[in-house]
């Protein structure tokens, strides 16, 4: 990513966590490096590869120590994982992943019902975690996000106060986290929150701390949001191949935006992603033969490229209609 | 529709013509009455309910001219119809409807194999019905759109030359149009084309003149292209419930936006459609029962409304978030 150059887009592929974690059948570990190395095989520089949640709790998930360090072998890829605390994050950092990711529910009813834990005791497991990468060789230190969940309404809750966003923002930001991320864990976004909400948090925390969006497609309007999130300036989007993915403790929720129709759109509008299309879709190619049965979504993948495709040099910025 | 007040979209259903055109199965006459009363009162106030083909083409719209004289007996409702031809508008006319819409393919390839016209042809008819509505009471003359088919480009030719694009537009104003409306045929549109093109046309014919969008989902970019639209000044989308249409004679495009989706849409941005969701939601039931089999698209209609949705008092630009 260069700072500043607004045609770049990072791409988080976050499959092999979010995807994975969703779904009744586990993908077995040696799938799972064919799925990485088909990934970064395409351009995908960032993927989200597991989670450091307890085995019991997330058996398909149970090898990701081994993921990491396969997906380490890659150079210039961005390894990351999700923390659900501190004793997560021990194990994430001695597996030497790249970047961690702790989720911080803004609805505390949720938060109980997925971490079991308050506000006060996540942000605990915040300055805990900072506190760990702050003891390693400057060199060494991993990337910290804090992850807003539930930022665009909750299952169980509904809306949630803007005051309370704000300060989970801060607090995550003062408990020493590198970046906070918006995260549509109920697929409840809509374009002009998405503007809304990423222009409330870079309002709190500033706009270099707030670069990351994950959606769902729960109600058909995760690329929507996509346009939304890239005129509010968000510059990495998480996403899955085929779709695969949501949350299994918000009933309901379910579909990441899909990685292919993500990359094609961006490319579409000229932006650049450094990702292969049709590598893009050998990489699903791999999903789909690892999880026979299991529903793949996407409408690139079934319709094909337009005839004559090729993208634009450059993005048209809403901004500049607006001057037009 | 209050001009200038840039809240009020227009949606306009178009699934009595575009998708009853495109499946196999025919809609009884009743059931198309049936739907188009629970269309109007879910507040729908611009419906496409049949088209003017020869009836040995699109035998499943054989009855256009009943339902026009049926949706006619609704106060307010604008009952637009599709016109091939000058014989079509003719029986138009004849029927009583309030707005004709003649496409005018910018892939002349695909002109040939939709209308069997060239573009010289099609503009020659649409000097004729222009000259059948100027010779009516000025009271009783309907609204002229001439739709640019095939504009984000054609299965085709592939993409259309811009000045190809602009001679149309152009064209069909001078031959008597009130306003060009832009037509993704082949599903191939993307947010940032949809910004250039409304752009580029209404910088030939001027921004009154272009006013509507008709948008597939092929490649999943329906609502995403909707927001671009919105940020271009589009006031009016057509969409057609649980997705129903496409073009026949575009292979492999298929599926409008869904009208519930983009209903919902609207409403969680902020802007007013007059519609009201969940009566919009039995207008698709009224589709579903009469098309037993025929598969309905969209995602609300199975997600459901967020819990606590309130549509928000007023849309956010995107221009304002860049003012900010």
């Amino acid at each position: 990513m260069v700072a500043g150059d607004a045609r770049q887009i990072l791409v988080s592929e976050v499959g092999p966590r979010d995807g994975l974690q969703s779904i009744a059948a586990t993908m077995s570990t040696a799938a799972k490096k064919r799925w990485i190395d088909a990934l970064v095989a395409a351009g995908v520089s960032e993927i989200e590869v597991g989670s450091f949640a307890p085995a019991k709790l997330l058996p398909q998930l149970a090898d990701t120590a081994e993921i990491v360090r396969h997906a380490r072998l890659h150079p210039g890829l961005t390894v990351a994982v999700l923390v659900p605390n501190r004793r997560g994050a021990e194990d994430a950092l001695a597996s030497g992943a790249h970047k961690l990711t702790l989720p911080l529910s803004v609805s505390e009813t949720h938060s109980l019902a997925n971490l079991r834990r308050t506000h006060a005791q996540v942000l605990d497991e915040a300055r805990a975690i900072a506190g760990l990468i702050a003891e390693m060789p400057a060199a060494e230190r991993p990337h910290f996000e804090g992850s807003l969940s539930t930022v665009f309404g909750c299952t169980l809750e509904g809306p949630i106060a803007d005051d309370v966003i704000r300060r989970c923002a801060a607090e995550l930001m003062a408990a020493g986290a590198d970046e906070v991320g918006l995260s549509d864990t109920s697929g409840y976004a809509t374009p002009g929150e998405v503007r809304r909400l990423v222009a409330l948090v870079r309002a709190v925390v500033g706009d270099a701390a707030v670069q990351g969006l994950h959606l769902h497609n729960t109600r058909g309007l995760g690329l929507a949001n996509v346009v939304a999130g890239l005129d509010a300036g968000i510059t990495t989007f998480d996403a899955s191949q085929g779709g695969l993915g949501g949350c299994p403790f918000a009933p309901g929720a379910s579909g990441n935006i899909v990685t292919e129709d993500l990359v094609f759109m961006l490319q579409a509008m000229g932006y650049e992603t450094g990702i292969d299309l049709t590598a893009l879709l050998r990489a699903r190619d791999v999903v789909g033969e690892a999880l026979p049965g299991e529903q793949l979504f996407g409408f690139v993948a079934e319709a094909g490229l337009p005839k004559g495709f090729a993208a634009p040099a450059q993005p048209v910025f809403a901004a500049e209609l607006e001057k037009a």
